[in-house]
């Protein structure tokens, strides 16, 4: 697991300095690193630390003074935050579930193997599931039965597939993620006093209650390449048509999307954000941690929404929203800064009308 | 797994025309319909859908030119989305979970199961637990001890439940469930700042730091029939008394209910939802996704929230309710039309006090 | 299982009155206990309750008057809810988990147990894992490769703990919950619209779509002693350093933590609470259920959160805070009752400015 200055900075194509043989064997802040580790210093506001911990070598901002700061060598990567995924991916000591296939697995026959591919302790393997090449099924692990993965995925423990989902290549799950479970469809044999709120914005009218009819999940779940879901995360079954993810799509922790739900490439989608069923995200959209999206909307490209946006309506591309119902963030900003105002606003009317209209009342 | 249009129709109670003997193996959208699928298109808007696809047979709209949409057969359902349920039962594939038990499953010998029920593989039964007649409980599920199940209960991959819980008949729980995990329920030595919070609506007082003990949960969860309860879903134990959860209620993926709540019957709780410990919620209650309910509430009959409503106080029967905090709904509309125009109003308040006033501050 | 009067008010160190040689099996609310219940009535609106039930003893609030309720044995506490932890700990009837190791666990040779663990069913302990004196680790609980729990540790069913984790005395996990799952982090090539969002606040400017790198977490998980983590909750590895919990502290269900957040001793983090990457939190606070707090802030000690708070910006300590965005719990109460009142507001200025302008425009 270990490095050279020289290795590690031609694998990032970054700049070194120095002593390009030291050998490095992890990572670490500038005040805890030892002797052996490259310590990372890519702002000037870090290296003070440098000389309160051992390192010999240590990652630095453009510019850095890497002699005047007591080292030995030194990597320069234009932008450091971006070296940081190389890097990390050289130095990850991953989490050891060794090789091959565990006997204790249970994997049935008709499930398809590629060469190279792990199965930790105790996973279950379902009929004429797929699993590409290289791929890891960590401990624990359950793949339902007709599921495909694409080659390399990398399933921490306890990761549930479900019947028939199909996920393309480089899929990365995270402890007790789901793909697949049913959709939340439920029906009443007459109009439900939810149907009836949404037509009136807000009147239940003559409510019959009713109990709830089951719509099953016919519809799959189709993932594209390069998607990650994090622990605990759910993606839900279409009911007729597949929920769909394009390529490059992240997902945190707790993250939940509902059936049918349509979301393009390359986007960002943050811890514990609940999409509804049959909403469509486009391209390059991220979604801050918390928010939530109604159902059958449509979020144009590259939208952006701060922390625990709720968004109640379709959001065209490009915007950038924030609050509870959604907003731009600029209009937001301003509309918050005057209801921190408002009190004293009610105050201020209150004058005006008493002198207006020489009324003492308070209506 | 194929069925006739007069098949079908008959088990709907749908009315059918044209060719009944034409058997379908599935149902898809218009568009995306093979000749062996029954199209839905159950509004006009997907009647053009229906040429770019093969499909022979279509679920139509009631009033509906089958001949003229150049169909060969058509079923008409007075209610289409209520047929769904029907029919969606009729065509799932299922998890292909197998039958029997699995041999690598663990069950302890006092447990007791009802005939035809199904084990997967490595799911654990803990002593003296009862499983009803019919029931499926899916691979690498958790059964505690004592715990009772009713007939015909479905329980997909890794879902667990608790020592001594007690569910009703036809229970469905989707992967990563859990049903009686402990309540969250501490308690300091002397009154904490919380206690003194929650008098005095703000003012933390005198703070004296402690540590929390623990008061463990003594009670259970008593679920009644007809239950769901979404992935990763989590519903806790009572501490003293049980959780109580009526018939006919249905959780979304990662709902979260707390220790000692009453939640009645035909309730929706959609995702992400969470009610705090001790609340009353009635019958027929629709909670929308990333609803937030606190602790020791009452929530009427019929109410409905919309989407991320945070309900901090009780709130009457039949009420519709949005925002944080929440309010009736027509009432949040009209407010945060008002808001979004407040900083306006905030200019013509400033423009109202120079005119009256003849003042220019800016106070 | 049972205890007689005398012996639980020994160990609670409460007063006992009566026949303190009769023996309870356990507790219960007044209206529901049996004979062989010990009643809770530790306020006096419960009294009317002891007379429906069969209880001969009950717990009971300072002052009351035991005999006059018609009871043979009475425990008294000073402060009722504090004598809880004791006495639910005294009747806790746990998993039944068993004792030992069960055959079908798989726990790698170099893996340390000490003296008096238990291990459930199909539980994984991966290679090096240490396991401290009298902790029992749950059915299909899974302890990653390194990890290192404390003596007395208690992991209910389903719990995952990844590799490297190190986790100090006495800590409890629910059903589903994950530690060391790995951080969120990625990063564009060259900046990205977020970033320039952030800077900007709200503007994106030329935004240039790019696909996501990973960055991978070389970082672990250190948790202090006694702390509790909810069902299916997340606390993800750090990306350089450590995440770091204190001591006591508790974690609801459904909560999530982001890589290297740093939290202090004895807080309160209730269910699904959302705390974003690199945010520090200080001793003694308290989430409310919901709350969310964004990436890389500062909250003090003592501080409380309402529920659903979001926050958005740092919290000096001592500050108790309600909202969206959060805002000191006072500031919110009288904004919010403005809030409702602001359409009549509009009106009344919308009148002002006819008078005073003589205008009948609405601009």
């Amino acid at each position: 697991m270990g490095y050279t200055i020289g290795q590690i900075a031609q694998a990032l194509g970054a700049e070194a300095f120095g002593a390009l043989d030291i050998q490095v064997h992890g990572v670490a802040e500038p005040t805890t690193a030892s002797a052996t580790d490259l310590a990372l210093a890519t702002n000037p506001k870090y290296a003070a630390g440098l000389a309160q911990g051992q390192a010999r070598a240590a990652m630095l901002w453009p510019g850095a003074d890497w002699q005047g700061l007591g080292l030995q060598a030194a990597i320069i990567a234009p932008r450091p935050r971006f070296a940081m995924a190389g890097l990390s991916a050289m130095m990850d000591q991953g989490q050891g579930f060794g090789t091959g296939i565990h006997p204790s697995a249970v994997i049935d026959p008709s499930a398809e193997l590629a060469g190279d591919v792990c199965v930790g302790p105790l996973a279950v393997i379902g009929a004429g599931a797929r699993i590409g090449a290289g791929s890891v099924i960590g401990p624990q692990c359950f793949i339902g039965a007709g599921a495909q993965l694409g080659a390399q995925a990398y399933l921490r423990e306890g990761v549930r597939i479900g019947a028939r989902v199909r996920i393309g290549a480089r899929f990365i799950a995270q402890p007790g993620a789901v793909v697949g479970g049913d959709g939340f469809s439920f029906v009443t044999p007459e109009p439900s006093n939810i149907e009836q709120v949404r037509s009136s914005l807000g009147d239940q009218g003559a409510v019959k209650n009713q109990s709830y009819a089951r719509i099953h999940s016919l519809g799959g779940v189709e993932i594209g390449d390069d998607v990650e879901l994090g622990a605990n995360a759910c993606i839900d079954r279409g009911t007729v048509r597949d929920t769909r993810i394009g390529n490059g799509v992240k997902f945190d922790n707790l993250a939940q999307i509902g059936h049918n739900v349509v979301i393009g490439n390359d986007c960002l989608i943050c811890a514990q954000v609940g999409v509804a069923g049959s909403t469509q995200i486009g391209n390059n959209v991220v979604l801050g941690g918390q928010t939530g999206v109604s159902d059958n909307l449509f979020i144009g490209d590259n939208v952006i929404t701060g922390g625990a946006t709720k968004v109640l309506a379709n959001v065209p591309a490009g915007r950038v929203m924030l609050g509870y119902p959604a907003m731009k963030m600029d209009a937001h900003i301003d509309t918050y800064k005057a209801l921190r105002r408002l009190p004293r606003l009610a105050q201020q009317v209150a004058e005006l009308r008493r002198v207006v209209f020489k009324s003492s009342d308070n209506t």
